[in-house]
């Protein structure tokens, strides 16, 4: 590797240049040796001021698949190779109330397929699946790797958190972001995600990249742009990598909070696909399962009825039940979920109040109170409660009366109730004439 | 002061906002904490994307004015009210062969004006007065408050270092600057420089905006954008405030060198007002004392004459010489400076090789020769040699023959001179066709 002056690189990024890949591994080599050991060539205000400078002079695609392999290199790669079915990942770019990691795992594990899924905790008003899984007592989320190659070949799936010797880079690089205004760049987010991929082994990968207030990306034209850098970097590695764009402009599942979308999950692997969040479910399992078996990106009418066969008879639970069962948790939660969670003392049922057609439940407004009820953190070091959230009853599009109620809030206390009802109220938007529902999967990117 | 979040303020600037004073006071104070204590509210990444993205996105001069005063207030000032006559800072931007201050401090003083300059040192092709002041045996540049005073007082002018209690956070933020590519904001240097004068406390402060390659600024364009701002903080914070555009394409002195340049001082005191460096120097103490004393920003031809006595009486050599005595020096450098200055053991004449006329010989070029010679730092914390530098005996326009020496090396080993007398005939222009002389004082910024 060449040596450099981080100050070189820093002016070149400043002024409209772009780095190669060499130059950019010793930016964040060096960055990682300051985090790491205190003493590295790449200070933190240096990385700094590259990251903003990239920010708001752009990445190059090239510059994106670059950091990506950077990423990659700056730690361990996990070895799928030992695995017999064809692996598969799944990806979202975050939510509220996403909770398809939870099915559609054991559904493409009912399918053969073997799932090793790294997944992240909830911050802002998103959720996280390992927040989710440890709302089912006894669930442990801290695998070694060859626990997690274990669990996927006698199961079929996994579920577990991120090591932290895959990408420390990525880690050290986020951590960074995170606090200096430089997240919402499509290279840095591109590279980040798809490191992470990349690391995790698996040979066919799905992304879901939301699209909404709710999410990074709040229009479908540039979560599509975002979706086709992650799968170009996909596919340049040597993977099969396909993305939908899907909507996060109103929360996904019905149910939100750890526990609750713990909950809906059973629910619908028990009565079958209903719903947006079991179409967005399906339309990534039979994605992810077309790639994976050579037969393109977009599912064959076989491929989706076989899923639907092993969704409606029970197969997919059933891979559930033993993915629980196998890291620990009590696998009587897919058969009697709302025993086994844990329930919240305060249950509010909150009337709309006059009738109408709903025209907007914003995704990241409701996803703050579910936050604020105590399912989400402000700083990555907060503790979550399992039991709190809230159940949507309505959905864009849906005719109200003034006495049914649109949501029931689950609360630690009273005036949290009183204060996330009032919320709940002010967002909820209503029409007098009839709003037509919107799509769900909005754009295919391959 | 509000409470705010680093994120926050750092996001405004990135989306191309700009920041009250409140803002931007608690940004710097709690960068600075960091800086001091460790653990400030504002971490060094978060300092280094702010300054990035003002540095792309640019700083309204509403935001110069306020980072001015945020950076005055973080630290002690100086109070000349004690001092009898008018009070009259200068400061240079920097460049190659520039000792006004050895010139115009003394001119003033002998002029009843009462001069405390806190200076710098040199750092990379650009030479520093501090570093050249202590060229002379014994003298001291580290001096309290109260002993400037007591100099300002009893010989009228005084130059020293800054002191570590004026404008803290400028020196906490000009390291970052440096290290992280954001040193090249107007904004940023304007309120550098402008909260360092208003500190230092002069009545009347005259500012000498360097253009050319061997500046800051390469354009006198550019140069008049940095005089106005910073023109425009010193007037709204009451002071009479005055700059000149001077050219900065060639070395302004004949002599390039710590020593070498007190040498070309004394030398020019003694002998009288001629040349390029006395004509900056002149028209500097020239203007600050027409707005000292109230007399507008264009120096009357009396108001020259006066000065010009006072140079070729030597009563201006004789304030220097009190300096040098009252700063622990030997005064005795003003009579015999080549004997009480170090010399270099290597003195090397180095003639053209053929005739024409001098087209260029550009300044940083010449001050990175210099430098490397031994005068100049690459690091702050290197040291420099007192003896070594460059006599250069052409400037721009001058006829030259192939035998006459066009510089004089003096330096430590020949080796060094071999190399610089290479790299100064590589970069001296020679036309076969007459060409006049540039100006040096370019423009007048009130």
């Amino acid at each position: 590797m060449n040596a450099y002056r981080a100050a070189d690189l820093i002016g070149a990024k400043r002024d409209g240049g772009s780095l190669d890949e060499d130059a950019l591994a010793w930016l964040v080599q060096g960055y990682l040796e300051t985090v790491e050991r205190g003493d590295g060539p790449v200070s933190e205000g240096q990385m700094a001021a590259f990251l903003m400078a990239g920010m708001l002079n752009g990445f190059t695609e090239d510059e994106a698949l670059a950091l990506t392999r950077v990423l990659v290199e700056s730690g361990d790669l996990l070895d799928l190779s030992g695995l017999s079915g064809p692996t598969i990942d799944k990806h979202s770019t975050g939510g509220v109330g996403d909770g398809t990691t939870l099915i559609v795992a054991p559904l493409l594990a009912a399918c053969d397929a073997q799932v090793v899924k790294l997944s992240g905790r909830g911050l802002g008003h998103t959720g996280g699946t390992l927040d989710k899984l440890e709302a089912i007592p006894g669930m442990r989320v801290g695998l070694e790797p060859d626990e997690l190659l274990r669990i996927a070949r006698e199961v079929g799936c996994v579920v577990a958190a991120q090591t932290q010797r895959l990408v420390p880079a990525d880690a050290a690089l986020y951590a960074l972001r995170d606090v200096t205004g430089t997240v919402a760049s499509t290279a840095l987010i591109a590279s980040s995600v798809m490191s992470k991929k990349l690391a995790a082994g698996a040979g066919t990968i799905v992304l879901d990249v939301k699209a909404g207030d709710g999410a990074f990306m709040p229009t479908a034209a540039e979560a599509e742009i975002l979706a086709g850098v992650c799968v170009r970097i996909g596919v340049a590695a040597g993977r099969n990598c396909v993305a939908l764009v899907t909507a996060m402009d109103q929360p996904l599942g019905r149910r939100l909070g750890n526990g609750l979308e713990v909950a809906e999950a059973v629910q619908l692997l028990s009565t079958g696909p209903t719903g947006r969040l079991a179409e967005v479910a399906l339309e990534l399992a039979a994605t992810a399962l077309s790639v994976a078996r050579g037969e393109g990106a977009v599912p064959s009418e076989a491929l989706r009825a076989e899923l639907t066969a092993q969704w409606s008879s029970g197969a997919a639970l059933e891979r559930l039940r033993a993915m629980v069962s196998a890291q620990g948790g009590d696998p009587a939660v897919c058969d009697r979920p709302e025993e086994v969670l844990p329930h919240a003392p305060v249950r509010r049922a909150v009337a709309v109040g006059r009738t109408g057609h709903v025209a907007a439940l914003p995704a990241r407004a409701v996803g703050e109170v579910v936050a604020a009820l105590g399912a989400g953190r402000a700083r990555k070091q907060d503790p979550v409660d399992p039991a709190v959230g809230v159940d949507v009853h309505v959905a864009i599009g849906d005719a109200v009366n003034a006495t049914s109620p649109f949501v029931t809030i689950h609360a630690r206390r009273d005036e949290d109730a009183d204060r996330a009802a009032r919320r709940l109220a002010d967002v909820l938007t209503l029409s007098d004439e009839p709003v037509p529902a919107p799509p769900t999967v909005l754009h295919r990117v391959t």
